[in-house]
C-alpha cells in the first residue's frame, strides 16, 4: 500500500483501516462490505414495504427500523426519510447529512460500540441477511446520461468500424462525448433482460429485416448518482463538480450490436440501447471512494480551460466481468480498472452542464465502456472478440465454451472493488441473465 | 369542411359543430377552446397551489375546485387527483376515465346546463382568466424522446451538411429515427432560453473554442404525451399504439447548430439540445383531435410489416411560427401542417417499443421538426435560411430586421390548430424569449 493511500485513509476516521466491527462477517478478508465502506441501496424484506438500508458483511442494516427506534440523531436527518422506496429524499437532504449519517453508522457498528451490538431485538429488527431481502433499483433516475470516456475503447471500435489510421474522431480528445440513454429501461442487478428485437440489415441485404438481436453484447462501465441539484442555465465549474456526486454504481450497458450498426447514424444509438440497462444495487458514497483519487491519464492536447484543473479526479477502481454460461463453467473475460478514463467523472458533469443543462437528484451519469490497455482488460465482447473474428474460448474437452456475443441463458456478471489491503471498499455484483426473445 | 370531417366531428357528441357554451368567450370565432376542445394543463392561480384545469374560452376551469365541490361524479375519478401539479395522476386512470371526464364537462359547459352557469359564488370559485394565472409544465416528464420524421427535413439538412444527391440516409426511409432527449430541460411556454455556451469548431480554426452560440435556432415541432405505460420487454403493435398517447403539444426543440456541428458524430446532439426544450401548457387530447385524422403521406418503399397497416395515422393540424424582435415589427416566418410529417406517431411508439423498451406515463415524444413542402413552410432557421446564406428579411425602410439565426431579445412563438369550420380545435402558443448568456 503507497504512503499517499495510507494517508489518504487515515485522514477520515470512518475509513481506518484499523476499524472493526463487531460484525465478524464484515471482518472478513476480502469482503466487499467493511465497516469503511458503508453503501447505500433500497431493500424490501421478505414481509415488508422497501426501505433504505446499508450493506454491512453479508448483512443489510435497516435505517428505517434505526431511525424508527431513535437511534438516528442527525440534524437535518428528516422523519420517515428511509422508509420510502428510493434514496432520492434522503440524497437530497445534501452532503452534510451524509457525512454525518455516515460517521454514526460508523460508530454504532465499530467493535466497541454497545448500543445495537447488545440489543438482541433491535438486531433482529435492524439487521437482514443480504440473501434474504429483494434488492430494488437504489434511485428514481430522472435522467440518464452515457458517456463514451476510455481512449482504448473509442480507438477499438474507430478502428473496427472507420479508419484504424484515424480511429478517434476528431472532437475525441476535445470533448467528453456523452448523450442522453433511456431512463425507464435502468433495472437493478439481477433482473433478467429479454433479447431485443430490431431491425437488423447485414451487408449483403437490399432491405432491413425485423430479426432478434443476433450480436448482442454487455458494455462493463460505472454510473455516478447526481446528490444535488443545478438550475437551468447554471454551468458548475470544474473544481466543484464532485460535490454534486452522490456515489458509485456499476452499470451494464447492454447493447445490440447489429441493430445499433443500422440504425445510428446520424443521431446515436437507440434501439440498440433502450431494451436495458443494469446497475449495482448498493451506491458507493465519494467518500469512501476518496483515499483510492489518482490521477487520471495524460490529456494530449490539453483540454480547453473549463475542462482541465490539473487536479486527481480518477479513481482506482478494480473491475472484472465474469460471464456464466446457462450450463458448463463460468469465466472471467475480462479484467481492468476505472483509473485507465481517459475523462474523469468531473469533466463528464461539467462538460453536460456547460450548455445550462440542469442536473436533478438522482441522475444516473454512465461512464462508457471502461477499455484497458491489455486485451483482456476491454470491456465489452465486441473488443475482446473483435467483432465475432476472434471468438472466446475456455472450458476442455466436452465443456469448451466458445462465444463471439451473449447467449440465451448467459449471465453476465460484473464486479468492482478499492484495495486498501486491509480491507476493499467493494461495489457488490451488477448481474443480468440473457432471456430469449418475450 | 369535407363530408368526411363532418361526420367525424359528428359522431362524437362533444365535437358537435352546433354545440355552444354559455361562456361567450368560447364561442368567439378563431377562438382556440371552444367547449368541442378542452384542452388540459396545470396552472397557479395568483393565490394558490398548482392544479389541473382545463382551457375554455379564455378562461381556466378549475378542475380541483369543481371536484371538491361535488360536481365531478365520474367513476375511477380519485378524490385529490387534480389538486396536484402535473396531470400524471389523472393521466394514470386511463381512457375511460379521461372520455367521461371529458363528456361530463362538456355538459357542464353547454349552453342550456344551469348548474355552473347559474351559480355565481362556484363560478367565482372554478373560473380563473387565463391572463391572471402562470400555467406550469403540464406533465412530470420521465422521459423525453426526438424523433426526426419530417423528409423534408431530413431531405433539407442532408443537402445542406452531406451530398445533395444522397440526401436522405439509408435507413432514414426503413426507420423513424429517433434519439433520447433531456427531460429535465422541458419547460413550459414563456419560460425564457439562455443562449448557450459550448465548444464550437470553426472550419478554418485548428482547435475549437468554448464560446456563446452563433447559430441559435427553433426547431418547430409537435409532442405526444403517453397515457398508457408499458412494461420493459413488451412491444406495442401498431394497431394499438395510439391507445397509448393522452394527447398532444407544440414543442419547440431550441437547437445550438454550431455546437451540434462539432459534437454530433457519432452518438447523437447533446449540448446543442439540452440546454431547453419548451412545450405548449394545454395537451389537446387525441378524442379532440380525432376528426382531424388524416392518411400521411405514401410511404416508398411500403415500410416493413410492424411498422405499416394502411390505415390513417397523419393529422391535419395548420401550424404557424412568429418571430418577436425585442425591438421592432414581428413576423411569421413559418406556415406549415402537421399532415405532411412521413412518419406517423403511431409509428414512432411502435418502432420506439419494439425493442422492449418501456414506456412510463407523461413521457414525451418530440415529432421532429415538422418542414412541408414550400419554403415557407419549412420549420427551422437552418432551412428558412439555409444555413445563413439567404437572411429573412421583413419591415421596411429603417425598421428592416433580417435574421439568420436567433438573437437576444428575440421571442419565437408557435401556435397550432385544426381547422373545423364552424370552430377549432386549438394548441395556443408555445413562446420563449432568447436572452444572453447566463
Amino acid at each position: 500500500m503507497s504512503a499517499h493511500l495510507q494517508a489518504a485513509l487515515a485522514a477520515n476516521p470512518t475509513l481506518h483501516p484499523s476499524l472493526r466491527s463487531w460484525l465478524a462477517c464484515a471482518n472478513e478478508p476480502g469482503c466487499d462490505f467493511p465497516i469503511q465502506n458503508l453503501p447505500f441501496g433500497v431493500f424490501a424484506p421478505a414481509d415488508g414495504a422497501p426501505r433504505v438500508g446499508v450493506a454491512i458483511g453479508n448483512l443489510v442494516l435497516d435505517l428505517a427500523a434505526l431511525q424508527a427506534a431513535g437511534l438516528l440523531s442527525v440534524p437535518g436527518l428528516e422523519a420517515g426519510v428511509f422508509a420510502q422506496a428510493s434514496l432520492n429524499a434522503f440524497i437530497g437532504l445534501g452532503p452534510q447529512v451524509w457525512r454525518a449519517l455516515r460517521s454514526q453508522l460508523s460508530a454504532l457498528l465499530a467493535q466497541d460500540t454497545p448500543t445495537l451490538r447488545d440489543d438482541a431485538a433491535l438486531r433482529a429488527q435492524a439487521l437482514h441477511a443480504q440473501n434474504a431481502v429483494r434488492m430494488l433499483l437504489p434511485v428514481e433516475i430522472p435522467g440518464y446520461t452515457d458517456f463514451y470516456s476510455s481512449k482504448e475503447h473509442a480507438t477499438n471500435v474507430g478502428c473496427m468500424f472507420r479508419d484504424p489510421k484515424n480511429a478517434l474522431l476528431p472532437n475525441w480528445l476535445e470533448i467528453p462525448i456523452g448523450y442522453n440513454g433511456r431512463a425507464s429501461s435502468v433495472v437493478v442487478s439481477g433482473t433478467p433482460i429479454h433479447r431485443p428485437m430490431g431491425q437488423i440489415k447485414g451487408p449483403t441485404m437490399e432491405r432491413p429485416v425485423l430479426a432478434p438481436c443476433g450480436k448482442l453484447d454487455f458494455e462493463l462501465e460505472t454510473g455516478f448518482i447526481i446528490g444535488r441539484a443545478t438550475a437551468l442555465g447554471d454551468a458548475v465549474p470544474l473544481a466543484r463538480a464532485e460535490e454534486h456526486i452522490f456515489g458509485m454504481v456499476l452499470l451494464n450497458d447492454w447493447s445490440a450490436r447489429d441493430i445499433q450498426a443500422w440504425e445510428y447514424v446520424p443521431l446515436g444509438p437507440f434501439n440498440a440501447k433502450t431494451f436495458g440497462t443494469t446497475i449495482s444495487p448498493w451506491v458507493v458514497t465519494m467518500e469512501a471512494l476518496e483515499p483510492f483519487r489518482v490521477m487520471q491519464p495524460q490529456q494530449e492536447p490539453q483540454p480547453l480551460a473549463y475542462l482541465h484543473d490539473g487536479a486527481a479526479h480518477g479513481f482506482d477502481i478494480a473491475l472484472e466481468v465474469d460471464l456464466q454460461p446457462g450450463y458448463g463453467a463460468g469465466h472471467t473475460i475480462c479484467r481492468t480498472n476505472f483509473k485507465h478514463m481517459y475523462w474523469s467523472m468531473a469533466q463528464q458533469l461539467t462538460h453536460h452542464t456547460v450548455s445550462g443543462c440542469n442536473l436533478k437528484v438522482g441522475d444516473l451519469m454512465g461512464s462508457g465502456t471502461i477499455s484497458g490497455p491489455d486485451k483482456d482488460a476491454f470491456g465489452s465482447l465486441l473488443e475482446l472478440t473483435w467483432n465475432g473474428a476472434n471468438p472466446l474460448r475456455w472450458g476442455q474437452g466436452d465443456g469448451v465454451i466458445e462465444r463471439k456475443f451473449l447467449e440465451d441463458g448467459d449471465t453476465l456478471i460484473m464486479r468492482g472493488w478499492c484495495d486498501a489491503g486491509a480491507f476493499r471498499i467493494g461495489f457488490g455484483e451488477c448481474s443480468g441473465q440473457v432471456l430469449p426473445v418475450k
